[in-house]
């Protein structure tokens, strides 16, 4: 076997182990509310609020990086599992233990040059420190409201969640890396919140 | 309301109208052969097969404007549902109205200059005809024989498909765009239909 059969086929084998991700389940439904949204479905719709919302990304973000990370961000979720942004009781140190084995194994699935070029993108996204970090993870906080809001409730309801414990939660990251979109998601749940109390 | 604020506004209702991709059912399933996979994870895996599979796509190609182009593919079937590549009896010419009434409606209502730039790269991927359409298109046949084969037949036992025929539908358009991706595809393929005659 060549080198280049082997890198095709150690290409083919991490896209078909990645097809689990569409068996993570997320604490978010899906718009209508009939189910919860799957990561694979979520990292889709995820680059898709990156390219529509564009003009919302700060100065000298590149939107194709911000794409190509959101696709990639979620998979180590296929070993380490989904970690619910309002849940409760959650060891984030072992959490973060898990998550860096995963992407050790599947990022280590393909070939090295690869692998080395995707942890790293998977690391910058963790780190949430660069511009287009900072505004991949501000859309990651911004969909799920929206789907929240969209079903009825949803994952609010299931946490019981106030409007302070999302302004510090989810609004601080997402005004870091998107400030006016996250204004304008706050404005759309706000009156979800106040009918409740 | 400034044409700011209805930027916005437009850009984030039609990020929630096409959540609705998660619900269109395709003929193939996902790896595990558990249930069938839906168009919204779908363009998420065709999305990572273009960042994996780069090596594979013909000179000239842009990744980026591929990821892009998968990322909004299926969009039209909201409207117009999916068309099974392996279906007989399906009204090609109505099916192609439906799809163009449908990026009327679902790209239509996003801002003016983003409908045009997003319908023009769904007409580009769907005429087939440059080399980003034609890497595209490839990958979008390359994909599901990977999941009919992972899942031990798929799509391949409903609708009884042998591999002259696959040859035809899938392989011709495939090699048009990734002949060597094709070829290794259709070598993992073969033993399960060598096996079945």
């Amino acid at each position: 076997m060549t080198a280049g059969r082997d890198r095709l086929d150690r290409q083919l084998d991490f896209l078909l182990e990645i097809d689990q991700l569409k068996h993570i389940t997320r604490a978010s439904p899906i718009a209508d509310g009939s189910r919860k949204e799957n990561s694979g479905e979520h990292s889709w719709h995820l680059a898709m609020f990156a390219l529509v919302l564009a003009d919302e990304a700060g100065p000298g973000v590149s939107i194709d990086r911000v794409i190509r990370m959101l696709l990639i961000h979620d998979i180590v979720e296929i070993d380490a599992g989904d970690t619910p942004i309002h849940g409760t009781n959650i060891d984030l140190a072992a959490q973060a233990r898990a998550e860096a084995r995963a992407a050790d194994r599947l990022f280590g699935m393909l070939p090295p040059d690869q692998a080395v070029a995707l942890r790293a993108l998977w690391e910058e996204f963790e780190a949430g420190e660069t511009a287009d970090a900072r505004f991949a993870k501000a859309l990651d906080r911004c969909q799920p409201p929206l789907l929240n809001l969209a079903s009825g409730g949803g994952s609010w309801d299931d946490y019981n969640v106030t409007l302070d414990h999302i302004d510090t939660r989810v609004g601080k990251p997402a005004r870091r890396g998107a400030p006016a979109l996250w204004d304008r998601v706050r404005a759309r749940i706000k009156p979800w919140f106040d009918a409740r109390t």
